[in-house]
């Protein structure tokens, strides 16, 4: 009397990621590894305030059963905003709220994969998205990338190599988790044109989006193709993760699928954080507060960057500028490995996540992934300073 | 460039229920259909005090990203909760917080099935049950049923004839969605035993336990076969379903499959909501509110039986007399159609469900369920005496 698991179970790993921030969540360690936004930018004030407004007011509903598309007021809310900030027109009809934007790649991964589909990713590109279609069973193909994300001549033989068509190429265009890269302008054109000449769908996943330092990242790649593509959103990095609102904006020819996995895998997204959020984004919030988050996140970056330039000096390690985001990606001297060296700079008192995990394939072992936004300005130089240390000593071993 | 969907993704359809409740849920009509509990038991108050000492002394904590077992306090309140009440001892280990128990039965799907794989349920059963498996492709059998549920000879039979061992068995032992039924301590030890013979592990979903009228029912199905068996539980009807707060109890062989599930599928539950449902917990408090619940719903409960009585009379119509939780299966005459009933009934402002959707094959036409949680006792009155005419009405017909 056991239970057989069923064959995708198999699939289904424990996250590195996971495993390492169980050892570097320790106290005292400065940790470059999280992938969490900075704690001090939540609006606790705000939601305390709203979450006492939605219970007083309208406690019932919010606390009742409710419609698996999610609240009327937010979906609203999500159209009107993509509208203004993404270029992206849809109807309040596609938006689909979910519990995370992670729930979002759950739902697109039960509808859209078949076992021994291909579908299509970036090199490296996001964990969580890996972990969601993989239970699914697709064949993950990469696609090479340089410093803007996909090479597009590279998706072009990618696709016409597939012996059957993909499902769809999953895409981050903005400050890229792990890579903190960004798609300029001509790299999405020519991007799309790729995807439209071999006819691929698009996921298009957009959690940093808002937290651009200087300027806003240029319009989303679904605006440029919006009969196949899908677009994903949060909330986690402009309000706060503890509460898990994402969406899903989808073409009519999908959403009902999409809205029948997510009514089967929850019912629907907690109706009090619904509202709460519907409460607190009253009277153009955001555009008081997502400011504050760019202006802490472009600080600690700079701060970041200012350190790696001092300390790094002559030691053969290379690293981008992200334009906006929570990452930065940095590369070893040849031969390196971020593996073999994490424990070194952990009894060290510094974290960070090795980048190999965010390749389906051929891992960058020289790779790491450093976020800027838990440390503070002093941890940060303090930090790479040590960094510097670890990789001089094994340079020198 | 259009999207391609997965062969499971044909196995999911718009919940008949759901399509129902949009026309039932009307302003003015006195409603039976609905499977919400009544909003009046939701301990507002109580809920905005916890949301608001919450978040003024863990207001960091509570909105940021959290651990996908769930909160640890929670963890421990639900093992403590089992062994007081359910006569199930567990470690809090073994406890996985979900984003409601619907979410548990859509882990479970996917660790649990493979295509084609057999897998066991009563008949008729929760509708949200077959919609979570579905996707994964089972072959779902059905064992016949009577007023205590599942019919072990029935079961053993059938597990005689499967080809294939089954999955697993799921059964709703206390006051059953749709029926209302309850099994009785022979029945849950005739049960475990053929389940035990025959090598199936149990998945035990208790979302109604702690509303019985007069007495609890019998320990849980898991206490007596705790290696195998997989317990969901929800805080859906003892304190709110809005906030999407439910558990799954497994053994260690199998708990680390479903974290890995559950952390591909949204990260973690609301940290937000399962702070406020820890805090509010504190001090016994559903000692003191639930009895409150299961007043109301024996009330009303009492309510329906005894209009049933008055004015069912002579027409051929039976019903049960559930022992707790929220519904009531009633069999219509022989040849008369539930389905067919509804819009004659809806059109003289009551709604039902007809209970064909519950049944994983052979549906039962003549049942249909009545909710006796949202309507007071004076609208279920005269909600009653209405749905009498119409069936007398067809009768006369």
């Amino acid at each position: 009397m056991t239970f057989t698991l069923a064959q995708r179970a198999h699939k289904m790993n424990p996250s590195v990621l996971r495993e390492i921030l169980k050892v570097t969540d320790r106290p005292g360690i400065i940790s470059f590894a999280g992938g969490l936004p900075s704690a001090h930018t939540f609006p606790v004030d705000a939601l305390r305030q709203a979450s006492d407004k939605v219970l007083r007011t309208q406690g019932q509903s919010a606390l009742q059963y409710a419609a698996s598309e999610g609240l009327p007021a937010l979906r609203e809310w999500v159209a009107q905003d993509l509208l203004a900030h993404q270029g992206l027109r849809v109807s309040p009809e596609q938006v689909l709220i979910t519990t995370g934007s992670q729930q979002g790649l759950d739902l697109l991964a039960k509808v859209l994969i078949d076992a021994a589909s291909p579908i299509v990713v970036e090199s490296p590109t996001y964990l969580g998205a890996l972990q969601a279609f993989a239970p699914m069973e697709p064949v993950v193909h990469s696609v090479a990338c340089d410093e803007q994300g996909p090479v597009p001549e590279d998706l072009r033989a990618t696709l016409a190599q597939l012996g059957q068509k993909a499902r769809f190429m999953y895409l981050l265009p903005n400050f890229q988790n792990p890579t903190g890269r960004t798609m300029g302008e001509g790299r999405r054109q020519a991007l799309v044109q790729v995807l439209q000449e071999g006819g691929l769908p698009l996921i298009e996943d957009n959690p940093y989006g808002d937290l651009w330092f200087d300027e806003a990242p240029p319009a989303s790649l679904c605006s440029r193709c919006p009969e196949a593509s899908v677009y994903l959103g949060s909330f986690s990095k402009i309000l706060a993760p503890g509460l898990r609102l994402g969406y899903v904006v989808a073409p009519p020819s999908l959403y009902p699928k999409l809205l029948q996995a997510k009514q089967a895998a929850d019912l629907h997204t907690p109706s009090f954080n619904q509202r709460l959020v519907a409460e607190v984004l009253q009277g153009d919030f955001l555009a008081r507060h997502v400011p504050s988050i760019r202006e802490l996140y472009k600080q600690q970056c700079q701060a970041m960057l200012g350190a790696l330039a001092q300390e790094m000096n002559g030691l053969g390690v290379r690293w981008n500028r992200p334009l906006g985001g929570m990452f930065l990606w940095l590369q070893l001297p040849q031969g390196m490995d971020a593996a073999a060296l994490l424990p070194h700079a952990v009894a060290r008192g510094v974290a960070f996540v090795p980048g190999a995990a965010f390749f389906a394939a051929n891992p960058g072992h020289e790779n790491l992934r450093l976020s800027f936004t838990t440390a503070d300005e002093s941890q940060i130089r303090a930090g790479i300073a040590v960094l510097a240390q670890v990789i001089q000593d094994h340079l020198t071993r």
